[in-house]
């Protein structure tokens, strides 16, 4: 494998406006590429925010227009949250994994387990929120597909989405969708240099490159695409299984 | 903010051979550079393999070595691991926070939750394991100076590892050790592009480092040393607070 193959690059599309709803996504990134002579390949990855794709999608719904249960409004009272929004979060759940000290982390209907099912209110107008997409590897499938037709090259595709994680502080950018990028490198099997098979035996592909593209946008957030070039070998002609792939079955996990 | 300073580039440094215990890393570092032509820059992270400082510390243990207490015995018995592996861990640890389906999950004497303390038998030679570093931060510092003294010139050092996680599978590097970087990048009071103050507010730098270089690693985890540049805005002339910066508080966190 020659080294300059094992070089990474991350860096912001320039020149994508505001996102407003029903926006063509793949549109917006082919002329954004045109303006700033930015040359996307087919060999690179573009990091979507999922801000980005959800509004594109018109996933934004109104606080107003939410009426709580009373499950909503007793959760509400307990983590001192909006009732409305709490149940928002729990139409867009299949169960709550944790209700305590404020924090609402529930398993997504895809299976995405992460605080408030994903909903939050930063980047976007006043009493709105923004849901995740509804399936976001096929929005990643979708969006690959429109930006074969514009560039006639297909880049991946990942959606990303900053998650906080137990017993670690901040958020990490994790890979909500993708398409066209190998989500888990399997090095089962793999000999080390002394000859024994790696331990450390499934490379999370799709989370590392979604992190590696959060460095690279600024504090505002409105970045709503980054170019990641170097990832060549992780990159498939096929969409593959998507993020879907990266859900730990829940008879296997061990923190409910 | 100029979209120069917001690219992002990883590279493996070239040309570090083998460590062998008690190796001189910043030596080896310093000569790998100057044999392949790199510059090592004031406002470059260098991100260190575990593996790579555990060995130069000579954290290797022969398991032969290990008598098993009763505990480790038992748990080793229902885990179906060797219980002097068992016994490893346990010294290494505070407390078990998961021991079920052949998984033991600890805290680290240092406050890091992760599979086996970070034990493992992979890249050492056969009938050894390599233990954490005994303290990663204080390594990150060290190493950090020794370069300051080889180099002329101070890049951040990372210590990374790659750690399972709830609900997700596959690894992703995180930093288990840091000197010279922002950890974490504060973003609370900033306000969207809405005038709305922010809510994903604490990014956890130091492992989107750590995930950015892990994919420039290869599958048999030779490479030590993994140069990242374009973070010059998180790195800092004081070391800092190291990756000690990155851990829940045990009583804030709602996972044991």
């Amino acid at each position: 494998m020659h080294a300059s193959r094992l070089s990474l690059e991350a860096a912001p599309l320039a020149g994508i406006p505001a996102i407003e709803p029903g926006a063509d996504l793949a549109a917006l990134i082919a002329d954004a590429a045109t303006r700033t002579g930015v040359k996307i390949q087919g060999s690179d990855v573009l990091v979507v925010a999922q801000k980005a794709v959800s509004k594109a999608e018109n996933r934004l719904r109104a606080l107003d227009d939410v009426v709580p249960s009373d499950r909503a409004r007793g959760l509400g009272a307990k983590l001192d949250k909006d009732p409305r929004l709490v149940q928002l979060i729990l139409d867009e759940s299949t169960d709550v994994v944790r209700a305590e000290h404020g924090v609402l982390i529930t398993r997504t209907r895809l299976g995405h387990v992460c605080a408030n099912a994903g909903i939050d209110s930063s980047n976007v107008p006043g009493g709105l929120v923004s849901l995740l997409p509804e399936n976001p590897d096929r929005s990643a499938r979708h969006l690959r597909a429109q930006l074969r037709d514009r560039l006639g090259e297909v880049p991946a595709v990942v959606i990303s989405d900053s998650f906080g994680r137990p017993w670690r502080l901040g958020q990490t950018d994790v890979a909500i969708g993708c398409a066209g990028l190998t989500p888990l490198d399997d090095r089962r099997g793999h000999l080390d240099s002394f000859g024994h098979e790696l331990q450390a035996t499934l490379l999370a592909v799709a989370d590392e490159a979604a992190a590696a593209a959060g460095l690279v946008r600024t504090k505002e957030g409105r970045e709503a695409v980054v170019v990641v070039k170097g990832l060549d070998r992780y990159v498939t002609e096929p969409d593959g299984p998507g993020a879907a792939a990266l859900l730990r079955p829940r008879e296997d996990d061990l923190f409910g």
